[in-house]
């Protein structure tokens, strides 16, 4: 594993490719890997986009790598897809419209498709972008699947969120109740040709107004940016890259203000949380799974012999000291 | 704690609340209650609410307590809000709406708002469900609010679930995307008198015809039922009525084809998994977070004077045996 480790650091994309799908997997010892790489990470700005299904992220992440990639940055994309309780895969697969980047060595595309329902699916991610930042890329993209409390958690692992929202019913809504708005350094309008954009736009500068006092770092000015449909190709791309603009002042914003360092204690609690979860639950629930204890306990629990919390007990006082 | 057990099975609603409380607060020994109670539960019938924000959710549930309520059925909700991760709270607080229950004492309904990042919602709603089986709820409704990997998860813990859809831009897909295809019982296709109705309804026609070889028990028929919105208050209700009846009837399905047991093998492992987190991580992360060792070791890793891996081994060690 710490031979993986360095391969990625040397620059190995199937190492890296490996690493990811191992840490995925939850592969035991795969955390030495991860020792071995975690001196050269912190270098990356990431950057989360978030928002709606439908509401565009993936063309926008496609047209981020080309805006990035014009300007000569190396781009990592870490989509997270939903898993089906039932597969266990991904429903999508890797994102077929990014194939277009499939020849550029400096674009390195992944999904992820978590299996574990433990708040692993944020894991995977924080993990995932240590990967990308091993192997030097410099711009990290991550991508999410819908809005809710697994997505905000998700995009704790970006220096700058984009919230994307699209004209349509009660987006802002979403938002709200989400808690996206709390998160958000800048907001896409996309599909601005749609009716009731201009709606949106107000209501959610309006949002941003209110909200201003309640920011953690209040001197950032929220903007709010329109790009209309794909029809017109050549407007989106440069819309587009009017948005990397605004992201690229944002994160100097953050390294001026010197709140670079704040977003990383985020990130790092939360990455603390779940080495912790790998460290001690983790091996626990492996070795139960191994003997076929779970199911074992499934049926006592189900004939009511016993209840979750006196077995969780009893396997406690096997394992804990 | 174990008084409090007793309160909820004696039917005392204020019991029953700070147990709820508890649970979501984590307050140590909290099992204890739910080791009280755990033989008086797996009577209720549980039914899971979920769909795009805006869908309608909470009006939907505030209809089905009312026509519960006609056959005489006493009903429990439990209504998941997103958590901001800045006040910890609920953005909405508990339902406004649901206030016209408020003075009906078979009528229990809570929100919760749990500040726990790692997997702790779904184990919430889990034990909530307990607490309101034992307290003697018959039908106990979920509400979700979003859709994405989190809700699929707090859904497998009904035995009926209701996804629902609006027309406007792709909630097909959404559900698609977040997996609840695969876990819907029944379809309600909510705002029916909206532009885009009848295309919604073939579709989702179409996609519960497709995916029924995939289906774990598919003798099941799902329905596609049509409710329009709220500007006709009669005719709404009706719609709920019938709705409530396919709720009744998938419920007798399971009972008399034995699958029961097989929905509450699902949520049992959750369940189990859950109470192992609670027994043996939780008491760990209390720990470290009442020394303040977790801001020490926040810093530790900042200044990357060591990796989190190491440090949760090293943790790992001090805990596990």
């Amino acid at each position: 594993m710490k031979e993986l480790g360095k391969k990625v650091l040397a620059g190995d994309i199937r190492a890296a490719s490996r690493l990811i799908r191992n840490l995925e997997d939850q592969i035991p010892n795969t955390h030495i890997a991860m020792q071995e790489i975690f001196n050269n990470t912190g270098n990356a700005h990431v950057i989360g986009i978030t928002g709606a299904p439908g509401a565009g992220k993936s063309t926008l992440t496609d047209e981020f790598i080309y805006a990035f990639r014009q300007k000569d940055k190396s781009v990592g994309v870490l989509a997270v897809d939903p898993t089906s309780p039932f597969t266990g895969g991904a429903l999508l697969g890797d994102r077929i419209r990014m194939l277009r980047h499939a020849e550029d060595k400096k674009v390195f595309v992944r999904s992820l498709a978590t299996r574990c329902s433990m708040g692993g699916l944020s894991k995977a991610v924080g993990e995932g972008i240590h990967v990308m930042d091993a192997l030097g890329k410099e711009k990290i993209i991550v991508e999410t699947c819908g809005v809710g409390q697994q997505e905000v958690e998700i995009i704790n692992h970006a220096h700058t969120v984009i919230v994307v929202l699209v004209p349509g019913m009660g987006d802002e809504i979403q938002a709200l109740k989400a808690g996206l708005m709390e998160v958000a350094d800048i907001f896409v309008i996309n599909k601005a040709d749609r009716d009731g954009a201009g709606k949106l736009y107000k209501e959610t500068l309006n949002m941003v107004h209110m909200s201003k006092g309640a920011a953690a770092d209040n001197s950032w000015n929220i903007p709010v940016l329109l790009v209309e449909s794909v029809l017109e190709p050549h407007k989106f791309a440069e819309s587009v890259d009017a948005i990397r603009e605004k992201v690229e002042e944002h994160y100097q914003y953050l390294v001026d203000n010197n709140l670079l360092v704040e977003r990383m204690r985020r990130k790092t609690a939360a990455e603390i949380n779940e080495a912790l979860w790998g460290a001690i639950l983790q091996p626990v629930l492996n070795n139960l799974e191994k003997d076929g204890e779970i199911e074992k306990m499934v049926e006592q629990v189900l004939k009511k012999e016993i209840d979750p919390y006196t077995l969780a007990d009893q396997i406690a006082s096997k394992y804990v000291k």
